[in-house]
């Protein structure tokens, strides 16, 4: 028999983990619906079509294909019916034999989504999705092969009022899941688009984000190295370094960008929509930390208005949310000039700050809340009709299987993090008693059945 | 641009059938958490090791399987150097291409998790698990490609309260669905062994019970038929036929079976286990429909005790639920002697019934329950405020992000089935009020702002 093992970076969650993701999910969940968002699903397979050329080049080759079911020779085979094998390239050869590939984001299937269900939905339409995707990069440490992606989007309306709404989404996830901490980094594209036009190298837009992207890993030396290395002038880099500045997101830092963008229309224009999105998170009393930072670039180049990402401070990590507006993410499926802006939490990193910080509520430590335990196959049957009334109730509890043995029916309990125990021996079944067993404190009372209601205070 | 479209046998899953399948999941997530069930889940990609062979060879053909990521052609190069590809066979390049398959039913991963995780849970472990599965079946109406299981099985006990409490939560979870009409039907594949016994077919019982098994589809005459084709002689036949018994689940039914298959002592085993069973349903003031159906004999050959199905009155549908005993499902991962019963909600089933009936919940017709129309860009910014309280007070709902035409905007929430819009113009804004329309019964109202929270009833 081959040693069983999981697929390469997949994971299981067991009970424990479940009830803290489900945490999670939950949490944001109900976030979302405050906020008028609904929740759809996608498949897990879209054809090959779907997904290609949306991820770049790298993208596209961690796509999971999956082989056509039935003959998937037989196309290749019909193509050149007579071909060595040594002859064949992995790349041509897949594209024949797969026509179907795992999702690798929500963003592309959400996107096929309304080009294909315009008539059936309102715009602007406003989405959640909270569901695993797939990537076939080497696993390591925090990245896995099968990932959780939890996304928000606005799609059909180019109000800022859904950027507003997005941040209170944000502040309010991470303040109701325990990090309260958490800071929102703020910034435009078309203020980098400005930037860039006031530094007289407009033309090297997409060039100087994408390395300004890297500011978090390589700090301000290695970009200003890299900016020349790609090829801007010296001038030109001296001239971006007063714009990497990280602020207050305020009226004063708003002034301040206004005067160092005068001379450029986009520019100005980026400014101009970060003061509506102030007065809209203003008027409706925002209390969270937003930082104005002039560093933050988004490497997605399909980002057009405004970004933003969150992090937690002392947490060694990278942004734990992230999103931006684009402005026509649909196009590529046929259905143009649709705005939209979205937020994308990240479930996984989520989860592992969770758990270092120990903020996982306790009340969470096991499904079940009450364990009968027998001493006899007639006290077995005595207890069944009591689990029954209590699950009437609502409160999760089973009878221990097998009768006899106390000890290993404690262990159990104790094991499996259940709180409380009844016990029921003869004595117990003949005087229609109960033995209640907290096995956190380890007191232990002998009740008449009709109060045991009065003792579960779960 | 090519014509977007889904892969071939998946569904889109938008925000109303979002609300009816997640009213599906949570009311029987509840009901298995009552009855100390914990949910665990598994990744959708398994090394295809776990996974062929565990289906027989038409499951195997049914698989979905995952190219190998980089160049997968390289093992076949390695093996022949020279090859040429008509000489190839789909079936034996495939397992030299793929190492991954998706998920084909949700019992063969829990018995690799509990393989492999013996060390993390307590036996006896209840978990439930809902994920979709992966099947190449031909789309048709009612079945599809990617489609939902919601399994719960106990393992590592072989007291039949396990299936006591199964069927508990069968009725209860039918019953919280809204289709209390629910009727389990029970047989005992020991009582099937018996009754082969009994009429000296013992050797041809995996056959007599695969014939049996089609009760449902070609009736009894096209059993009996198929029993003789099958090789089973005339008097064998007519001597089953007594055994084709349905009646109610009850002390009377089972002496009826104790003295058929009197001389069988598998049979009796069978009989006696009903008994116990029996006796745990009442001890526990279990009051479902249950039949005692002699020609219920469930295909899947991993079935050793009890077995049992759901059907729907009326439905003109199979079987919506089913499940049993087994009792060495891990043995193929290497841990052997682990009895365990299980059951499996029919998703996709049950929501095509929930809605022919008309039986979802009618307060699931809308996410969001209230929408701010405001007249002009001032009474928008009035509105955020007022918007964010009632978010507070967890009432979902949203600001129309454009201020302007009211038609436009009660349009839209009549068609996102908006129960309540809240209508604020100059007036409103400059005196304090709010107008408050009902869109399902037109009444409407101007209020002062300190008196929304008494108008929302929903």
């Amino acid at each position: 028999m081959s040693k069983v093992s999981l697929a390469k970076g997949t994971r299981d969650f067991g009970p424990e983990e479940m009830r803290k993701r489900n945490f999670i999910f939950d949490t944001l969940s109900a976030v979302f619906k405050q906020y008028g968002f609904s929740q759809i699903e996608t498949p897990a397979m879209e054809n090959l079509d779907t997904l290609l050329g949306k991820y770049g080049d790298e993208g596209d080759s961690l796509l999971f294909k999956i082989l056509d079911s039935g003959d998937f020779l037989s196309n290749l085979k019909n193509q050149s019916p007579s071909l060595d094998l040594k002859d064949l390239q992995a790349s041509t050869v897949s594209n024949q034999i797969a026509s179907k590939g795992l999702r690798y984001d929500l963003t592309v299937p959400f996107a096929r989504f309304v080009s294909m269900n315009r008539h059936r939905i309102q715009l602007p339409f406003r989405r959640f999705q909270m569901q695993p995707v797939w990537r076939a990069d080497r696993p390591q440490k925090g990245r896995y092969r099968e990932f959780w992606q939890c996304d928000a989007d606005c799609i059909g309306s180019d109000s800022l009022l859904n950027e507003a709404d997005l941040i209170h989404i944000l502040s309010q996830g991470f303040s109701q899941l325990g990090l309260s901490e958490a800071v929102i980094h703020l910034n435009n594209r078309k203020i980098l688009e400005g930037i860039t036009e006031s530094i007289g190298a407009l033309s090297g837009f997409r060039e100087w984000t994408v390395v300004l992207d890297k500011f978090d890993k390589i700090g301000k030396e290695g970009v200003e190295k890299e900016w020349l290395d790609k090829g801007f002038t010296q001038e030109q880099v001296q001239a971006s370094v007063p714009f990497l500045a990280q602020m207050p997101f305020n009226s004063e830092s708003l002034a301040f960008w206004q005067k160092m963008l005068q001379n450029s229309t986009i520019g100005l224009e980026g400014v101009n929509e970060l003061n509506i999105l102030l007065g809209y998170l203003t008027a409706s009393g925002y209390k969270g930390n937003i930082i104005l930072d002039g560093t933050l670039a988004r490497g997605l180049s399909y980002y057009t208005g405004c970004i933003m990402e969150v992090k937690i401070p002392d947490s060694g990590m990278g942004s734990v949310a992230a999103g931006g507006r684009y402005d026509n993410l649909t196009g590529v499926f046929g259905v143009q000039g649709l705005s939209g802006v979205g937020i994308s939490f990240g479930a996984d990193r989520i989860y592992d700050l969770l758990e270092q910080r120990n903020l996982f509520p306790l009340g969470e430590a096991s499904d079940c809340k009450v364990l009968f335990c027998s001493m006899g196959e007639e006290e077995l049957l005595y207890a069944l009709p009591i689990c029954q009334q209590l699950r009437e109730n609502k409160i999760a509890c089973k009878v221990y299987p097998k009768a006899g043995k106390l000890k290993k029916q404690l262990d159990y309990a104790n094991a499996e993090n259940i709180p409380l125990v009844v016990i029921i021996g003869e004595e117990e079944r003949m005087q229609h008693k109960l033995t209640i067993k907290n096995l956190k404190s380890g007191t232990q009372e002998t009740i008449p059945v009709q109060q045991l209601h009065l003792h579960i205070h779960i």
